[in-house]
């Protein structure tokens, strides 16, 4: 087999067979093909895409070249979540303790922030002394004991995935469904989850612009878990302002706490972690229908047994559970700068992205997968999308290292104003499989 | 600037500017960009094409990776010839002594065969002694002492294209408009010639297989020549069967010679090579109108003045002129098969490539870059398309080594056949500037 002849079959809009991804996923990953082989495929891939067939033997392939967790040690229905990235969203930190107080094992493996999104990792890691990256047996162990783990990867779940996303990486080829659906999946199908909730994040910031494009990932994804056994549903959910008012990881704690302590109950972050949580305990048997599911959800926040769940998973995982009642122990910013309107009139949008690129500079996400972080620095978004303003109005609290220079132009300029109020737009764009 | 926003515009469809298409050329060449990244960018390049303003930055940043020829020692407009490539295509041995005997500078620098098409370089060669990579200064005395010059190019010719194509030989990108005329032409703007005619393949075995993809390549080769005020013209041309009777080295030698002996006037080789050297001629200043260059082109026959050209040249750069009146002093076979017809019919088609891949497993070509070639070897093609056959009729003279096993099938297969006379189609399908 020869892989020239894989590229020119793509180049020339053709299907690989299973025999040859298989080949070319091996050889990407032990060296034996050539990386500039690898990156003109990977770029036909883009131009071309990729049948169901393709995909399905791209993401096994992938699976494949690395290790599978074996949670069968853990009784259940056990329940994973996904989401393609956004600014300021914590969900997981609220979700998973949720579904793991009603009952449903939520074994969730989260990466760490790159650019302007930042990540999960990070998050957890703000909590003073939280051990981040489990071993296998710990890993396993907080799920058997709180019915919630999460973990950075290990380097042994699907190594070629690794491999290949380094190299679309430097050579803008992240963007194209099957290549985003096979690096996905084939991590979700390792992780040993039974079952899957996506979120879909769909805006002009967003991996994918439109609702067509966010459709056809989320189908795209759908039919991979399909095809393996997997139970798989997702939401497709709009992007475009942060989630939340929190951006910056021990900020994003703090909020992630508020809400799984009831406050904050109206706002998008928690209506949308509400209706993960929802479908992921309708997937893990717990409720058989939507309402059922989502008044589990409330009577989880209202009994405390959700923020107990969070509290017990941090003390296992060597983690000061205290941090998450006294938030005096999270990292703490250098100053607090206040960033007031100059001008009247109502808030149309709000550019997540570009808040996402500030809080970065900030310290809080990386621009270089070696920088160090700032856990403690971050933005409070004081205002949301559809909000009436007077000028002087708080707009961001900027939490910033002590001697860091701020810019308040620069986060005036994210935000998009308008005479009248904005007609207000639903999170919930679609759902497929609930 | 980064590579990768390159990548990106150019995935998205974009134009690259002038400096990025520099800073990718000179970064390619210098190794500062890695070879994925070129790759990829390679490949966008195939999906999205190219504009003329950036094919034209992309042939002056691969002229300028290197240095460039200068001629104006040899007085004259000095006109060169390039062909995209085809089986038993031998027309620059034909019009190069031609077009010097009637007065004009011949500056030509060809390349050595790959895969199932010979090479200009290897013909030559086929000349005992011919010295066929000449120095810079040889080079110059050649075409000012018999207006005629032919070497293999230096490595200071155009070397990002060098680098560039090794590149998308691995990846599957050499058949793309933009990249094969920025490859072409590059070096032909660094040969130093003021005048150019191209010969543009057009067949199924071609790289152009369409008329209207050959219109392209022809026009945008017209376009970046006439931007750099280089005089140029493209002759269309069919390419199925092989071109002439001679497959093979020594044996193209002798097809070649032939034909400047006043033989095989009507074929389409000698016409092709005929009307080639007049488009050359009238760029050159030494006819106005086709007909009077057609006119002088048949006086260097009868006149004895081109065969006389190719001796001059071949005697010049320390070869056997002799060799050119007495073939039995050119590589010789070690033993020849006869291929003869298995039934009545008429041919229809003859598989060039085929017969161009035969010609390789001979030892006339190379598998690989490394291959060291039989000059004696080859095929006779006996038979033309349109012909009239009869059972037992010698159809190809197969000229092996001697211990070779000839498996006279795989000639056989190269024929299709009809039962009625097939429709004759003409070889020259178009012309742009002529």
């Amino acid at each position: 087999m020869r892989m020239y002849d894989l590229i020119y079959t793509k180049k020339l809009g053709g299907a690989l067979s299973q025999e040859q991804i298989a080949f070319w996923v091996k050889g990407a990953a032990d060296g034996s093909i050539a990386d500039e082989q690898s990156a003109s495929l990977l770029m036909a891939i883009c131009w071309r895409g990729m049948t169901t067939e393709e995909t399905l033997a791209l993401t096994l392939a992938m699976r494949d070249s690395g290790i599978r967790m074996d949670l069968s040690a853990v009784p259940g229905i056990k329940v994973d979540k996904h989401s393609t990235g956004g600014v300021g969203d914590k969900t997981t930190l609220i979700l998973g303790p949720i579904v793991a107080a009603c009952g449903v094992p939520c074994p969730m493996f989260s990466g760490r922030g790159l650019g302007h999104t930042g990540g999960t990792i990070d998050k957890f890691a703000a909590i003073p002394g939280l051990k981040v990256e489990l071993t296998d047996a710990e890993f396993i162990r907080s799920l058997r004991e709180t019915r919630f783990a999460n973990s950075a990867p290990t380097g042994d779940i699907a190594p070629a995935d690794k491999k290949l996303y380094a190299l679309r990486d430097v050579t803008a080829t992240v963007e194209s469904i099957p290549l985003i659906t096979a690096s996905i999946m084939s991590k979700k199908l390792a992780g040993g989850a039974d079952a899957l909730v996506l979120d879909v994040k769909c805006g002009a910031t967003a991996f994918m612009k439109t609702l067509d494009d966010a459709r056809t990932l989320a189908q795209s994804m759908v039919d991979v878990g399909t095809a393996h056994g997997m139970q798989i549903r997702a939401l497709i959910t709009r992007m475009d302002a942060p989630l939340g008012w929190a951006i910056g990881n021990a900020l994003e704690v703090m909020e992630s706490v508020e809400i799984l302590r009831g406050g904050h109950a109206e706002s998008e972050l928690a209506q949308m972690s509400f209706r993960l949580a929802a479908e992921m305990l309708i997937m893990g048997g717990a409720a058989r229908t939507l309402p059922e599911a989502q008044a589990k959800v409330q009577a989880s926040l209202q009994d405390g047994s959700a923020l107990e769940t969070l509290r017990r998973f941090v003390a296992l995982n060597g983690g000061d559970a205290t941090a998450l009642d006294d938030f005096s122990r999270l990292p703490q910013p250098g100053q607090t700068v206040e960033v007031r309107a100059d001008r009247d009139g109502y808030i149309s949008a709000i550019d997540g992205r570009a808040l996402g690129l500030l809080a970065m500079d900030l310290g809080a996400g990386r621009k270089d997968r070696h920088d160090v972080l700032d856990l403690g620095v971050g933005i409070r978004v004081q205002v949301a999308v559809g909000q009436k303003v007077a000028k002087g109005d708080p707009l961001f609290q900027v939490l910033a290292k002590a001697n860091q220079s701020i810019k308040p132009e620069l986060y005036l300029s994210t935000l998009v104003w308008a005479q009248d109020a904005p007609a207000s737009s639903p999170w919930l764009l679609d759902t497929i499989g609930c």
